[in-house]
């Protein structure tokens, strides 16, 4: 059978279909617990979340369903924060804090910039969550250890061959190939952002020639023709984000959802307006009104920090220009199913594209 | 059987498998003849050559091969000479002119530009060539009416959806999609080149649910994963171009060859430095010394007859560091074996990919 995987041998699941852990809504508990209980892998996207949400929010998926499911956050990175870098972006942002009817200052960014990663991981060996997937990075040794030692599975992302050939050096399980399609922010912690956006389609081969540990292919897959596609190309799953995210379970702002199931593939862009990182989203007024500036921001998570409540508000009076409306270059091909059925949908139409090319 | 497709039977050949129409060398008579000889479509690359040399070149496949090929041009866009862009741009190539020697007062651009597409094409009916495949927009339609008064078939490419629906509403028979991996020319021909650079993995599924015509990928294919791949995801045939560069047949410099073969996914990247044209290759010393300028450059073809020159000299004296070497970002899988082999290889595989996953 096309979903007896590597990956879904390793990860106990029905189906090598795992959904992205989008972090600052839309992968909740209960989206992660839609996808598992249907025979995915269904991913709380923590990167943003306090310790406690986290723990809240585990619970809450097994309260939900009894299968395996993942949590995804984000490994810090070391930044600079440059002289003047910070006044400079704080000026820019201004106009837009005033439009929106923000008191005073313009915007702050209080510390820490970004909860902490060391918190955050205790309460996934406390709760020992069955799979650990991250970004942006590696675990130090001590934490990969550390997850080992409670049987927890690791998932890294990488957008390279050599990120991937790293991470299995590293000892991590399985490697999500994160192709220059994907939607949401870029994984690449080797080198520059611009040279490791490789497409889907030149990606995996080349990770499934070099890895000993199975690929799952992430950016662009959107129905089953992609899982097949990817299967074919080594892949042993696939991770999908935007194919969830305008499902009724998803947490995803409701105008960000209409955004997303109205965009086409020229839509999106890869912007550092929003966080200071890479990141692929629908092009928006602000994404275009920063473009000229991009390369002064400062770096994640400053801007993150500093863009945060411009965009909390954006959504409270459902400006999307405003948003970070994440999306992958499949956009259009999105639908708003609920997110189990969309799975089993999926296998259905991965085990018939495999059908029709029987001969 | 896998290669029975709407692509092989309109076209007559055995495999469903084009090879690119790569202008500027390696894809001469010789190329297109063998790759035409082992039941793919071998395609001339014939954009910057003069009416006489493609006459020359056509009859020269034909003497090699009584099978149908394919003879691809650039279809002349509008452009604009601004003043003191071209004056700029000479200042800017003077110190490399200068670095190779080349006598005097800096990069000429003798008019005409580019090669006059008129002249070319009337060769194209005149040898009634089986197919004409063209890039960087559309024939008139009293062109298109010529070639299909010829019984000749036409391939137009396309970036984006709009640009497939557009070639369609025209009248062209077979439409290549290509993804933001391949190498050489963006084709992009409606908007901005930035934000057709989409993946194939994204474009082929959203091209071959919009069109009526058969779909062609291009983009990362390498070999026989990527061609099971791309008939999965909807398309009817492949056309790759980097997987046969560095192939005895191919006119491609040997340095040229060399660093396609020594190349990996990062390596290449997408400039307008050498021809005024966003194009996918390797990044080397030029590349990245005029990506500041890049914005002011002229635009093609008048930066392309700016840098002939420099090109030409560099190229006879194997300076690679200024030489367009371009390739997509599956070139890691290049290989040097000779182009009919290639093809064979390529079918074999393909056959083996989906027999793999059957089940």
């Amino acid at each position: 059978m096309w979903n007896q995987t590597a990956v879904s041998e390793l990860l106990k699941i029905d189906y090598p279909i795992l959904q992205a852990g989008m972090a600052g809504g839309p992968a909740g508990a209960r989206l992660a617990a839609s996808v598992s209980e249907a025979g995915g892998l269904g991913t709380l996207g923590a990167g943003y979340m306090k310790p406690g949400e986290i723990r809240e929010a585990v619970r809450e998926i097994r309260r939900l369903t009894d299968k395996p499911f993942a949590v995804n956050l984000f490994i810090p990175e070391p930044y600079e924060e440059e002289d003047g870098t910070m006044e400079r972006a704080r000026r820019l942002l201004q106009p837009y804090c005033r439009e929106l009817g923000l008191a005073g200052e313009g915007p702050a960014a209080p510390k820490p910039y970004a909860e902490p990663f060391e918190e955050q991981a205790q309460v996934l060996l406390e709760e020992k969550v069955p799979v650990f997937s991250f970004t942006f990075g590696v675990p130090s040794a001590d934490w990969i250890d550390a997850f080992k030692k409670e049987g927890i599975l690791l998932i890294g992302t990488a957008t390279t061959v050599a990120e991937g050939a790293h991470l299995e050096s590293e000892g991590i399980d399985l490697v999500v190939g994160q192709g220059s399609e994907a939607g949401g922010h870029r994984g690449t912690f080797l080198g520059g952002h611009e040279q490791a956006l490789v497409g889907t389609m030149a990606l995996i081969p080349q990770l499934a020639d070099t890895l000993h540990v199975p690929v799952i292919a992430a950016g662009g897959i959107m129905d089953g023709r992609g899982i097949a596609a990817s299967l074919l190309l080594g892949a042993s799953g696939v991770q999908l984000g935007t194919a969830f995210l305008a499902s009724p379970e998803s947490g995803a702002h409701p105008r960000y959802k209409e955004a997303v199931l109205q965009s086409m593939e020229e839509s999106t862009v890869v912007t550092r307006a929003f966080s200071g990182k890479a990141a692929r989203g629908i092009r928006n007024r602000f994404v275009v009104e920063m473009e000229q500036a991009e390369a002064t921001l400062p770096p994640y998570p400053v801007q993150n920090a500093l863009t945060r409540e411009l965009r909390r508000e954006a959504a409270r009076q459902e400006r999307i220009e405003f948003m970070s409306l994440w999306a992958g270059q499949g956009s259009r091909l999105a639908t708003d199913v609920p997110a189990g059925v969309r799975v089993r949908e999926l296998a259905a139409q991965t085990e018939e594209a495999f059908r029709r090319m029987h001969f």
